[in-house]
C-alpha cells in the first residue's frame, strides 16, 4: 500500500469514527477539487449506502429552511442522528439574507448527534449536484442515520435531487399563483410527499385540491405507461421512477414551521414512505438509478478535464482554440471527433 | 467524397439556401440524435455566425412568450428576418397551457421571413442547452438576421442562455416578491437589458428602484475584479464576461406586451447594446466564450457514450454496472479510473 494510500485510509477511519473535523475538512477539499479527498471518498465508500436520504425541495420563500430545522428537531425526539447538506443561493445580492436562515439553523450546532453542512451556488447552479452527493457519501459514512437534503428551490437542481433522495419531499404554500407553473415543469413528478407549509394562510384548503386533482392526473398519465416509456417521455430516470411507482400515491401534508406544527404528521408520512420502499425493491431501484446517475456524472467530468489536457499540450490553450472555432478556423466537430476517436 | 459526405452537403446547400423543409427535418433529426444531422451541421458550421442572437428570459408568467412576438413583428417591420427558438415546458400537466402561447404565436406561421421552433423539455430541463445551440445554428445558416431565443424561465435554463446570445433581456414584472429571490441566484447577472413587463400594473415604480440598486451594487462589486477573479467566484464563463463589461450599464425598458406598448424602445436597446459590443471586442468575446462553452458541451457528450458503449461491451450493461455499485459489489472510482486511463 503506498503512503498516499495509507493516508486515505487512516484519514477515512477518522471520518468513520465520527472525528468532526476530519469529516469537515474532507468536505472543503472535496469541494475545492483536491486529489487526496478524492481517494478518502473512494476508501470511505464500501461503507456507505446506510443512511436513509430526504430530499426537501420547493420555491424560494415556501419555507424550506424552517422545515429543514424542523425536521432535525423531530428525527432527534425520535433517537435518530442526522446529517444536512444546505444549498445556499449566495450571490453578491443575496448571501446576506439567506444566511440568516442558517445560522438560525445553527441552533443545533452544539448537539453532536447533527452535522450541517452548507454549499454555495456562487451564481451558478450548475455542479451542485455532485458536491451535494459527495457530501451526502461522507455524512453517510459518519454513520448519520438520516440525511436531509434542502434545494436552492430553483430549476435543474430540484429535479436532480430526486436522483439522490429516497423520499422527496415537495413544499408548496397557499395562493400559490406562478409557482403552480413551476411546480409542472418537472416538479409535480418527483415528489413522494406534498407539505403545504404556512397552512394557517388563506387558500390552503384550495391548493390542496389543485395538488389532489394534479396527484390523480398524474396516476391517469402514468399508469399505462412502462418503464422506457416514462423514461423516453421524461429523460431523466429518477422521473421515470417515480412515475412508475403507481402504488404510491404523495400524501399532502401541512405544516407552519413557525409554530413547529406538523412536523409529527410529515415524519410519520416520510417513515411510511420508507417502509414503501423497503417493502418492495424501491429503495434498491432508487440507489440503482443514483449509482447509474453518478457513474455518468464522474465519467462525464474526469474524461473532459483529461481530453482538454490532452488538447491543450497538442493544440494550444483552449481559449486560443475557442477563438479560432469563434472565428471559423477551426471547426469543433473536427476537434471533438480527433479526441473521441482516441479512446476506441 | 464519400457518399455520405456529400449527401450532407447537399442537405446543407438545401438549407443555406432557405429550403423551410430541408431545415425543418434538419432540426427534428438533430434532437433525435440521427448521426446524419450531425454531418449537415458539421458542413453548415463554416456559414455560421452572422446572426445577432437575443435572449429573453425571466420567470414564469413574467410574459417572455408574448414579449417574443412583439419583437418578432418589430424587427420584421424593420426589415429584417428573424429564428425563434421557444423552449416549451411540456410536462404531461402543463402542456396545455403553454401551448396556447405557442399557438398565439403561429400569426407569423405564414411569414416566409420568419422561422419559429419549439423545443419540449418533456419534464427534464437537462440537455436543452445542447439542442438550443444546434437550432440557432441551423436558423443562422438559412441565413436569418436575427434569432430571438426564449427561455422555459426556470433555472440553470437562464443561465445558459447567457452563454449563447449576444445580448440577453430578463423580464420582471411589478411587485416581483418571490421572484427577487429567483433574480438572485445568478440571473441579474446576466441582465443586458431590463424589461419591466405588464408595466401598467401597480409597483413598477417600486421594481425599477429595486433593480436600479442591485444594478448599482452589481458595478460596486465588479468593478475591483479581474476577469480571473470573476469566474472563479461565478464559475460560469458567461457570468464573468457580463459583469466583467463594466462600460455598459444595463437599461431598465418598460413593456405592456398586450398592448404592444414599449417594443420600439426596446429594440433600439438591443441594436444600442449591439453597437456597444461591435464598438469593442464584445462581440468577439462572447463568440469565444460561446465556443469554448459548446467544445465542452460536445467533448462531454461524445466522450460518455463512447466511454460507456466500451464499458458496456467489457463489464456488461450500465444497468447491471450500476446495481453492483448500489450494492458495493463494484467501486465506480475505480471504474471511472479504469476508463479514463485509456485516454492517456
Amino acid at each position: 500500500m503506498s503512503t498516499r494510500e495509507s493516508r486515505a485510509r487512516e484519514w477515512a477511519e477518522r471520518v468513520r469514527s465520527g472525528d468532526v473535523r476530519a469529516a469537515a475538512r474532507l468536505m472543503r477539499d472535496l469541494e475545492d477539487g483536491y486529489p487526496e479527498a478524492a481517494d478518502v471518498l473512494r476508501a470511505l465508500f464500501p461503507h456507505t449506502g446506510n443512511a436513509y436520504i430526504v430530499g426537501i425541495t420547493g420555491s424560494p420563500g415556501a419555507g424550506k429552511s424552517s422545515i429543514t430545522d424542523r425536521l432535525i428537531a423531530q428525527y432527534r425526539k425520535r433517537g435518530k442522528t442526522v446529517g444536512v447538506v444546505a444549498i445556499d443561493p449566495t450571490s453578491p445580492f443575496s448571501g446576506g439574507a439567506i444566511l440568516g436562515d442558517r445560522i438560525r439553523m445553527q441552533e443545533h450546532a452544539l448537539d453532536p448527534g447533527v452535522f450541517i453542512r452548507s454549499l454555495a451556488t456562487r451564481g451558478s447552479l450548475g455542479g451542485l449536484s455532485r458536491a451535494t452527493s459527495d457530501v451526502t457519501r461522507v455524512l453517510d459514512a459518519m454513520g448519520k442515520d438520516v440525511i436531509l437534503v434542502e434545494t436552492v428551490g430553483v430549476g435543474q437542481d430540484e429535479v436532480d435531487i430526486a436522483s439522490l433522495a429516497h423520499t422527496t419531499i415537495v413544499v408548496v404554500v397557499p395562493g400559490m399563483g406562478d409557482d403552480i407553473q413551476a411546480i409542472k415543469a418537472g416538479i409535480l413528478e418527483v415528489a413522494d410527499i406534498f407539505t403545504i407549509n404556512k397552512a394557517d394562510r388563506e387558500g390552503a384548503d384550495r391548493t390542496e385540491r389543485e395538488l389532489r386533482a394534479m396527484i390523480e392526473l398524474r396516476h391517469a398519465v402514468a399508469a399505462p405507461m412502462d418503464h422506457d416509456a416514462a423514461h423516453r417521455f421524461f429523460r431523466t430516470e429518477a422521473i421515470a421512477l417515480h412515475v412508475q411507482d403507481t402504488d404510491w400515491v404523495p400524501p399532502i401534508t401541512r405544516t407552519i414551521a413557525i409554530r413547529d406544527e406538523g412536523f409529527e404528521n410529515l415524519v410519520d408520512a416520510i417513515e411510511k414512505h420508507r417502509a414503501h420502499l423497503e417493502e418492495g425493491d424501491g429503495r434498491a431501484r432508487r440507489e440503482q438509478a443514483r449509482a447509474k446517475a453518478e457513474l455518468l456524472g464522474m465519467l462525464r467530468e474526469r474524461l473532459v478535464s483529461e481530453a482538454v489536457a490532452r488538447l491543450e499540450a497538442e493544440r494550444g490553450q483552449l481559449e486560443a482554440l475557442a477563438a479560432q472555432i469563434a472565428r471559423r478556423e477551426a471547426n469543433p466537430y473536427d476537434l471533438v471527433d480527433e479526441v473521441v476517436g482516441r479512446l476506441s
